[in-house]
């Protein structure tokens, strides 16, 4: 049973028959009908003018939004267990042409105002140092924690203030959403945000992430960004079709309110054990190795996080004997 | 009717198929059966041993053949028309880093030995200039020209001799096995090629081609390169799976072979008016303006590619009728 | 006798006396008050406010110059004979993160805004193609002819049609001030130049070009990358202190007239031999290998440049009878 | 007074007579008879065979010595306060083509083996994380400590242990020879470093480092990168004149010992203030705000550090009475 990460669900039925569908466009790259439609249906769901790019993975969505946002000797001020610096082979100081990552620490690889304010404190304005000039962060964080509208508007708020870029890591922003119950726009731009990578991939998508611009006119730079990193499909009218069925008829928000409902299940099952509060689909669990070898044998298959600490991660896609075959599982430890 | 590009050709059923039986493995990233396949089916097919990766563009595929092939202070030598100088937004210097592509003349985008040979004769071997070290060669070319073996084999020579590496730009591989009747190995590492991108989207995939390293000990720091593009897709399953369905049962050469007998239906009617002898599935044919209008009038969807001149590219899905109504159409002319 | 490069030539004693002067400050970096005499001097210089950076080399200015013009994924044009193609080793490519150089042909290594516009014709205006923005020129040429300020402007109100930067490589700017008379505002700004790379090592300086920006406000950047490529002197006093030597009194002028006045000596007396009219220091005569082989018998020191032709450059401090010596020999083929 | 830091002291006579006697010297580039001698120079002084390069800069030196060591994607562990990584504008991401610096903590900005080990214990080893290809040290370190020939070589073990690249940054190894008394051999390739950056600049030179591949097959590509980072000299004599100046006679030695002597009188005055023990020519020292001013208003001129914390550099240069004047100042707080 596939505890170990959302990254390998299945894809859901609305988006493999979207990709059916699509075959029958005959338009090459980014200028078919579909592709057109994601500025004008990103632009309902954040309630603003935004500019939409389809891009492979979310790895790409990251690098090309930082690129968009600082120059080559430019820091991005980030937590030191994001996404973007541990788990992406260097594709920011890639796409951005040798940016710094500027690590600040923090419980559940959530940053606070504080922690950042203290990080770019002893930075000295001279051209010694490199000189912060965009802000990341992840929501849901890779520990499964939310950030909350006010929690991103303080963070913005210092972000204008020193005139950073302000991205977010929205790998799954969609749990973020449906945990929270704050609306997009909340969450993301009226927070300061100005470009959100959302992810449709762990969601039920296939190979298709979203580059939202907030402020659309960034986008036009992007443009020639993805096709420099081989990131503009010939066929892309496959992936804005995984996408907009994802958001037509809110299926976005039924996929990850289904994984956000099967975690918080097992952490009710798991109450004690619990590392983190479980605010998305992710969960960080205390068990001895004797302990997570009897999760094993019983077929649920899932990291070692750290000594005494698994992970936990439920999918939109996951069966609900599985669910709750895991919590009794963990229930009985 | 479109014959603009083989670009935006249909998915084939056989591809769609199999990316639905994708559907139920759930492994992340390239650790499931379908990717862990490509080695041994592209060995197969390659009659040696070689290492393969699936990569989502062309784009992407070339620029990392290169980057594995070049540091970013050398140069590589290529015709002034191929794809990677002309149509790929410099993502060859972004992916290796800023190297050079040192340009070479010649009709139809075709290198020959001479023209390479004279374009470095005069660079001198000190720090100053640009070194040499990767030739690439486009087959079919951008202008639908082939090379047979025994010219992939004299250019194989030259950067041998000189301790080039040697990429082949493959976009329309399949086009060229189809019509020279060689073997993929001939027209191959057996001529000196050490990557080559194969591609499959033109030829009725979606998102996926092959990026296949005859010296296979090149392809561990591909993999470093591909995840830090941004290439590396969690559900990598469904690229192996495209790729896969094409190589079973040798639906590549099915399709190209399809594609090439509708170029050569065209040529036929287009006698005295071809600008090329027409090799794979591209035809650049001699026509007024008024005669283009008159051809656009009747349906036909196509390029202006040179002042009296146009190109008709015919794709794998082609219905007979449309060819044989271009045919007529262009003999009317 | 030395006529291989102006390269070689020996420091003037202004410029050594100036450095010795300079061991007496004690400030680090540029923020010694010679330092902060550029921006004045050169302002001065060339009537119109500019910001100033001392960089140690040409190949460094011009890179860190087309670096603050054009973005990774554009392109610069320029002749495919410029010192920024063939002689930087790609460190145009380095400093811009991988910009394209777009080549145009054009005798003696001259643009003119005929050929700039027939290169640029064909591009797409798509994410596909490179898109030029910037225009480079070396005055005088790699092959010592000189543009007029009207020749400058003509392709500078190309350059500000289009929205490109407009970049001079003035390695030897001092020679084409000299040899047209021209005020140095007229060879640059007034015909829309947006930076020079102004050259003092071939003119008697040791180790200092100065970076001059029209438009000041993108010194602030260039700092950085200056910085960042690892040309901030700790102990710049003895950069500003050259540059400035060379700018009091018009030593710079002095100079350049002494080697073009050289040059013109020996150009009439290879009269009939010359490839190009010899408008500043550096001569190009053709001479079979017999006659090549008798000057460098009487001690003549060059090279070949072309079969058939050899190039003799003059310099600041080339003794008269050395000049003279030369012209005879020539005369006497 | 200045003890602000090294960085601004005086160039040592002998280095301006070498300079003014290279004059007579008209060979361009590296290919003079100075440029030519430094191989030998410093196989002789290290013992054993190397290859070695002027440099005009330390952070060029550190960047091109990484550069030589990591492939873009990969990492290098260094000290979180390495001048690498806070001093240097990312020119090592620059260089390197955006690798990531790992970082560690330690006192003193001093590596130990433990500290290392930890570091690069949690990655695991696949293509999503960033591979530690090299580790830096600096010795003497930014806050004035020395490694010993053990602790290099502890440090070594793990770099040959893990196939790492081992790089020291010596701006200042001048004074960790003299401090520790250990022979250049000992404290570089012995030990298992690769390549240093041999610091001239604060120690007495003008514009030239030493940047030294024990490892000489290394130096073949660190030549391009130098010409392409625009560091090559076209006068490059005056270079190599300024290090063999040091060199010959062991200036470099001489000047060292002076400011590390001078460095331990203010030490001993300032006995029980010491942040760190005082081991080459760098005091940290604890005073209060009130005291700081005092000590300014006594003429001389030093950074604050850190709150309660000052930072007072000698230099070779240092006139015994201002180090005298300093030490009682101290002493008298």
């Amino acid at each position: 049973m596939r505890f170990f990460s959302d990254n390998a669900a299945s894809v859901c039925p609305e988006v493999l028959d979207a990709i059916a569908r699509a075959n029958a466009v005959d338009t090459a790259y980014d200028g078919d009908a579909l592709s057109k439609r994601l500025d004008g249906a990103f632009s309902d769901l954040f309630e603003t003018q935004v500019a939409a790019l389809w891009i492979a993975t979310g790895t790409a969505a990251n690098s090309l939004a930082l690129a968009s946002l600082v120059q080559p000797y430019q820091g991005i001020v980030t937590h030191e267990q994001a996404h973007i610096q541990e788990d992406e082979c260097g594709a920011p100081e890639f796409y951005t042409g040798g940016a710094k990552l500027m690590l600040v620490g923090g419980e559940g690889a959530k940053l606070t105002p504080e922690a950042v304010t203290a990080r770019v404190a002893p930075i000295r304005h001279d051209v010694h140092q490199t000189q912060p000039a965009a802000l990341s962060i992840t929501n849901a964080t890779e520990y499964g924690l939310t950030y909350s509208p006010a929690e991103v508007g303080a963070l913005g708020d210092i972000a204008k203030a020193r005139g950073w870029g302000f991205h977010m890591d929205g790998a799954r922003f969609a749990n973020a959403v449906a945990s929270t119950g704050a609306s997009p726009a909340d969450l993301t731009w009226r927070g300061g945000v100005d470009v959100l990578s959302f992810g449709f991939v762990k969601n039920g998508g296939m190979s298709a992430e979203a580059l939202i611009f907030f402020r659309p006119e960034l986008a036009a730079q992007a443009r020639y960004r993805r096709k420099r990193g081989g990131h503009l499909f010939s066929k892309g009218r496959f992936a804005a079709a995984q996408i907009l069925a994802m958001i037509d008829n809110d299926i976005w928000l039924r996929n990850a309110r289904a994984a956000n409902t099967a975690a918080t299940r097992v952490a009710d099952a798991a109450h004690g054990r619990l590392v983190y509060p479980v605010q998305a689909n992710e969960l960080f669990v205390r068990v001895s190795s004797d302990e997570a070898a009897r999760l094993r044998a019983q077929g649920f298959d899932f990291y070692d996080w750290a000594p005494g600490e698994i992970r936990l991660v439920t999918s939109w896609d996951q069966p609900a004997e599985q669910v709750e075959a895991l919590a009794a599982a963990v229930a009985a430890l």
